[in-house]
């Protein structure tokens, strides 16, 4: 069996690990890295991994009958047009989340893969950590018998830059989709209604930007379960990551990852380190997972382990999260593209 | 300085406790015992005490001018009237929650007390457990910053007895009115506003009550805080207790009380056993200190630890939450006696 | 059944708390408290307390025959007279550890014990502490199946004052001692051999009064399981009081309390307080219990739960490690006697 | 600077690891593998991994000038000639511990490689595990003060081979060789005495081996720290490895690594999954740095990170452990010599 010929779309920090990952698979060849901004640093980073071509933009990539896959990793905007370009060349997709920021718009793109028999995965990489999925086999298995309460806490180290911040969706699209993921992904069952409330309690630049940094969203689940998500944009201890599922007989928690396990005890108290600063740290080997996934899917034809249909339904709960806090009334998801039209909402 | 003479008004489970407590107070004096079912048994009960009187009716106690302090954990449709009596009466009133649960009715009883000039004590016992008050020392002293998001899990190992249920005024004002003033003991700030959504996942008989074993309350408090409450009436592991407060320079979190450090690590995993399995087993202290609190009130001429308007915040927040699940959208405390005459629901 | 009427010799520190403790037995009358150097300070606690005698001399006491109880709290070279006399008078006999600071004199207070058919509880308190009760529960019901490596940890918060020092019988003697008897009762078997290493690395005062104030001890049993105790005579950040039983199924540990399970998260790192300072705040309890298991054992004719036998072995044990770190050599208990003999030290 | 050629001697388990990790180092090519066993299998191994050549004999590696650096992991009877043939030729080498069973060969090799001007480290990879590292800052940086307590805890899930065990060189030289090295590594000084207990619990063929399977080893160090090290053959909950110092200003302590964090609660009580297994899993980022050390030490000119001596001395301490055990008494590492002389044991 020949190598997959890969390339990837966006050369930013994820693109980059993106990039990493795959050339140590033996079974992929990484043949070109596009970059709208692609300079002289992208050029000698490329060469120094010994990828072929480093290119401004994407045509030629997608015009190259050997290239079966293709990494989206550029900005959000750009992701439903290549993906609709792809799927046209019939070429297998993985896609960093969102798909988009508008869900009809990301309903288009999936049907489009579908149509055109290419796998599409969403970057969800969460799926993949250690703890989550041990946390969902438990539940699964039937360990804790019937979910009745999935508790979701999400917090990042510190902000993002105020230029990114303008441009990410905002706290719900942003961030919170991937719990939003996790919570479809840990409780077995789809999100139907959610309430959403958002404050700014960190900087005055989210305000400007009529985005929350700190949000509490409850969650009513198809099964009966009910759930909740908090998520602030900033914990000074570090990149905070548990999940909690409750159910009829028992319950399954999991929390942070540490550097190490060094407890000191003094007078003044018992210390050790903080959690794993950010995502990179926490989630090196969930990325790596995924993409040994994606291409194992294309390898061996197997489904991928995140579907464009997973993409599509965290982003629904996003935009009714949104809904719901612009409205101060709970939102069901099979409202919002209705609500979103009357309120002139992006969906 | 002799001894304050102390009568019990209920002698249910937790009127026991309470005489148990008293009895171990050297400048207490415990001078009768009330309760309408009274019979041999508790008549054998209090004589093995030294309790020298055991009375079906009140009204000898309340005309007794000899006794300074009253004990009310008779149930709680007796609150009100029992406490309009001993504040007429001049007497100090130490009154298990709630107070009553009608609002309206509540506010008369602490208005009459306070216009009495006696002692009000509303039995919220877990603000006297180790662990939240060493939470709260840690935010009151800015530990955390300023406090952003407060998280409260309160879980039983069981739910009530069926008979129990229908009496007990639901999960919000029988459960949950525990949580709400943790959360403004912890917060340091008032509930302005709440969204409750409750299941009935355990039991059918809850919903033949009209009532939910399991609930998500989200709260928005006064300082701009956001915060979460979950309850189920049944938690298979036992007692669970967790309060966590997150804010702007760290988080300081609690978790539950065990019976031994003990852990067992074999070919199957590593275990230890359950927490302290319900109230008696984790709040004895606790009892035991707001016992002592109001006694010392009394004796030293300082307020209570809990006010009667801490009671009354307490259950205004659990009527805001069963007017919001009734709504099915988020209720301001300050518009909960409007809506709770428009929706002829008990205020 | 009438009061059991005690009497307790020695009003310092752990005489007043055995004092505290049968004050709340309702099945106890504490009818005398002697102390050699009792003053008006002691009258006035006696008297607070309820209690009708305070002498400075035990021999009425003993004369007394409604006094069936005698708790021995004085200092360690009067338990032995005191023991023989209690003996001869018929009267059931509660003693601090150690019995005393010759193994031979402690056997014949054992043997004068058991001819005169008294009962004779030694007080091995950490036997009733709920830790090391639940380790062992699972080291005798199978749990690790057949223990192989013993360890224990027993570090105090800081050195006795230096008066006390010199008359403390050492390090093996004072403190271990406990650890030997926590040896044997979580091992279920005799220990038959030691090899003790210890240093001066906390206080020169030690060196001066010959004693050490850091040790290790390794031990050997007779079902062939290994042992360690390391003993520090001042850890920093509280009492520190562990133990792990290791075994062909698996190990069970204990480590220890602490007065909050608050967890603070902050810049700087993961805190929480220290452990219980001391022993009188980590076995509260566990003094409790052992006293209540005395009276228990008097009232129903039951064994009393550590025997005059217990404290001789562990009064063995602490004589070998004395000898095993003179000798520089691993000491038999077998051979103790005729080693210390020998080498003329006290036995 | 072109790529340092390196060859690997032995293509057991741990030489695979070595090639692992060095066909991941861009600065590195790995230009041989020899194996005395050599076979088909071997072939298509390396092949797959770009590995040029595979050799039975090494003597071709030594003559071949263009390789720098040598990883022996053969047996340990291979280990001194090929040191001597390697430091000859002017190679770097990364042997695997110990050097040899008998000190004065180790002393040899040792000397060999100084006087060669080659560098030499020896494979004790927990030096570089996370939690050590951190633990060892700590006690550096005095956090605890000046060390009086070092405590190691070092446990297999399970017995190696009987085959291996024959040729082990016993639990001392075999396993807590590692020991002695991290008790040096941690507490900054040189072990001088050691006192050994064994003892065979696990299975009869160590004691037909003249092996322990249990042994507890007491340390004396020159800074007048003690120490004590507990080794099992068989954990039967997995790979146990903890360390623990203790000192003038408080403790710090590390315990193992886990797969995940999840907590499992039900009615049974609290779970949790077993620690990482064995050492591949716990020390796989721990193999990694150590040899990128090597690396970098010959790229860099800097010293080696766990030096010639540093494997001499671990030996010593592990023979005086062997003579501690036979002749049951202490024994100090600087009688080994004379003793192993004497009583003709392999020195």
């Amino acid at each position: 069996m020949g190598k997959i010929k890969a390339a990837v779309i966006g050369a930013g920090r994820i693109g980059k690990i993106h990039v990493g990952n795959l050339l140590r698979m033996p079974e992929v060849e990484v043949a070109a890295v596009c970059d709208a901004f692609a300079g002289p640093e992208l050029q000698e980073w490329a060469a120094a991994c010994g990828i072929p071509a480093v290119l401004r933009d994407s045509d030629a990539v997608m015009a190259d009958p050997s290239i079966e896959a293709i990494f989206i990793c550029s900005s959000t905007n750009t992701h439903v047009p290549l993906i609709l370009q792809a799927a046209r060349a019939g070429k297998h997709i993985f896609c960093e989340k969102p798909v988009s920021m508008d869900v009809r718009k990301t309903e288009e793109a999936v049907e489009a893969a579908r149509e055109a028999g290419v796998k599409l995965q969403i970057g969800f990489n969460r799926r993949f950590d250690h703890n989550f999925k041990r946390l969902r086999e438990h539940v699964q298995g039937g360990t804790i018998g019937l979910p009745h309460i999935v508790k979701i806490t999400s917090r990042d180290p510190s902000p993002p830059h105020p230029d990114y911040i303008k441009v990410s969706g905002g706290i719900y699209m942003d961030m919170m989709i991937h719990d939003f993921d996790m919570a479809r992904y840990v409780s077995g069952s789809e999100i139907e209604e959610v309430y959403a409330q958002g404050g700014v309690l960190i900087d005055p630049v989210f305000a400007e930007c009529g985005d929350s940094d700190t949000a509490i969203v409850t969650l009513k689940f198809a099964n009966g379960a009910l759930g909740v998500i908090d998520n602030s944009r900033q914990a000074v201890y570090g990149y905070d990551q548990r999940v909690e599922v409750f159910g009829s007989k028992g319950s399954v928690a999991v929390t942070n990852d540490y550097p190490n396990t060094a407890e000191i005890s003094t007078a003044d108290g018992i210390y050790r380190d903080k959690p794993l600063h950010f995502f990179l740290e926490r989630y090196n080997g969930a990325y790596i997972e995924e993409t040994q996934l994606f291409i194992d899917s294309i390898l061996h034809g197997k489904p991928v382990p995140v579907s464009g249909t997973d993409g599509l339904q965290a982003e629904r709960a996003a935009l009714a999260a949104k809904l719901s806090q612009r409205l101060g009334r709970p939102v069901k998801l099979s409202e919002t593209l209705e609500l979103a039209a009357q309120h002139s909402i992006l969906a």
